[in-house]
């Protein structure tokens, strides 16, 4: 219902939160690439799944471990649409999920109705991407290499323990994007300002500091593609809780796969502090 | 170990942080008071501790509802020391705690040791207490009328509810300061720069408009000592958890009486933002 008198902002955000839900009907539909660039403005989420009797402890680490897992939405036990993507379906909307057992990656799927099926009680916890403020850096004229190639995003284990919690604990998992050097302290003033989906990077320069040993294997997602005169920027990542399914032996859990997001019908802005 | 080098400010976090150690054993020693105006410049929490099988709804009814839920910590089962008190022991720390049994009051104690051997699985949440930034208002000369008069602070159950979580849901506590109306603004700026300790006030003049019928009337700690000129200031309250027992009717809890405190020793510049 919009009418003459409406005003453009608001209009704007219209369009933006359509392209959130044409995004999640071109990916139930099948899309299954990584969603970098996708209905850009909008914020991007991680997702892991756990049985209920994990939920405590997931949220706990989540809590105790903002920079890396910072929880944008959590859907409980039967719960299937995001509130910050009304009409979504957390088992069809994401392009591709991982399906983990005791710490085991066991498969790898599109759609996953039929494992949430099997496991009924399940709570999904969203987890902002920094995805969501590679729009920020392309408006300030800062380049996103792994766009410019066609590529994911690549990122890496590092040897910086999280807080445990519980039964979990694992090492964080960060993405990286080289930076021309005289855009750096730019690119970290724009993504501070956006602590829900990570931040301000947590390391810069120097890859070995952080146990990365060679910038060229990537742990998840592409290889990077670095320009002369980049810098490496490092950013806490969502796939942290994967690393930590990995280390604590969680008997069961869904994840996305990396670089593979759920895209929710907020504006960046509402995270923008 | 201190050295004739140590800096100044190193000296006088110390020498707080004692203050936290000594507020914290003159509890235990039996002083069974509020704690507003004890240890000025550290964190002081409220509690509830509930059974694990809870643990996960109150977690995320924390979470759903920062400004009167800001956690601090967490301590999970069997963890009896808080790490923003190292020493510490939640059973003995509280001037006063409240046992609440299928949401009902069942016993007010000044020492929980007995009742936490019952309950060995208690997950225990630390929640920022609006005492924290008192100190902040004393210093910029912003008279504390309930401090003045001796008095514990006026709370009142407000009619604006709590965003649902699991199991849980009730409507929010508030605190409530009578303000001299040329300092209402300086309180406001004062106060929300501590997130952690509720930052600031939610609702400012008419009581009636968040459901408080009568002023005088407070629903817990002592009734107000209203000055000519006052503005009756409202923060959110983390005796809320207390009000959601009620409302879900938690099969078993304890929490602290309300207006005695978990005194930390972390100074309130760790929270300011």
């Amino acid at each position: 219902m919009s009418s003459t008198t409406s005003t453009t902002s608001t209009s704007a955000v219209d369009t933006m939160r359509a392209a959130g839900a044409e995004a999640r009907a071109r990916i139930r539909a099948g899309f299954d690439g990584p969603t970098s660039g996708m209905a850009p403005g909008l914020v991007q989420a991680n997702l892991i799944s756990v049985p209920y009797a994990w939920a405590f402890d997931v949220l706990l680490f989540t809590q105790r471990n903002p920079k890396p897992c910072p929880v944008v939405d959590v859907l409980e036990p039967g719960q299937l649409a995001s509130a910050l993507a009304p009409g979504s379906d957390i088992r069809t909307d994401i392009p591709g999920y991982r399906i983990w057992e005791n710490g085991v990656l066991t498969d790898e799927v599109t759609d996953a109705t039929s494992v949430w099926e099997q496991h009924p009680d399940l709570v999904s916890f969203l987890i902002g991407c920094s995805f969501t403020f590679e729009n920020g850096l392309t408006e300030a004229g800062i380049p996103i290499r792994h766009q410019e190639a066609g590529r994911n995003v690549p990122m890496y284990r590092t040897s910086t323990a999280c807080r445990p919690a519980g039964r979990i604990s694992g090492d964080m998992v960060v993405s990286m994007r080289p930076i021309p050097a005289s855009q750096v302290a730019e690119a970290v003033r724009i993504t501070d300002r956006f602590p829900a989906v990570h931040g301000a990077p947590i390391h810069i320069g120097d890859p070995s500091q952080i146990g990365i040993a060679d910038l060229d294997a990537s742990d998840f997602g592409d290889a990077p593609v670095i320009e002369d005169g980049d810098i490496p920027v490092f950013w806490a990542c969502g796939v942290t809780p994967q690393a930590a399914i990995q280390a604590s032996g969680i008997p069961f859990a869904i994840t996305h796969s990396p670089g593979k997001m759920f895209i929710t019908d907020e504006p960046e802005d509402t995270y923008r502090q």
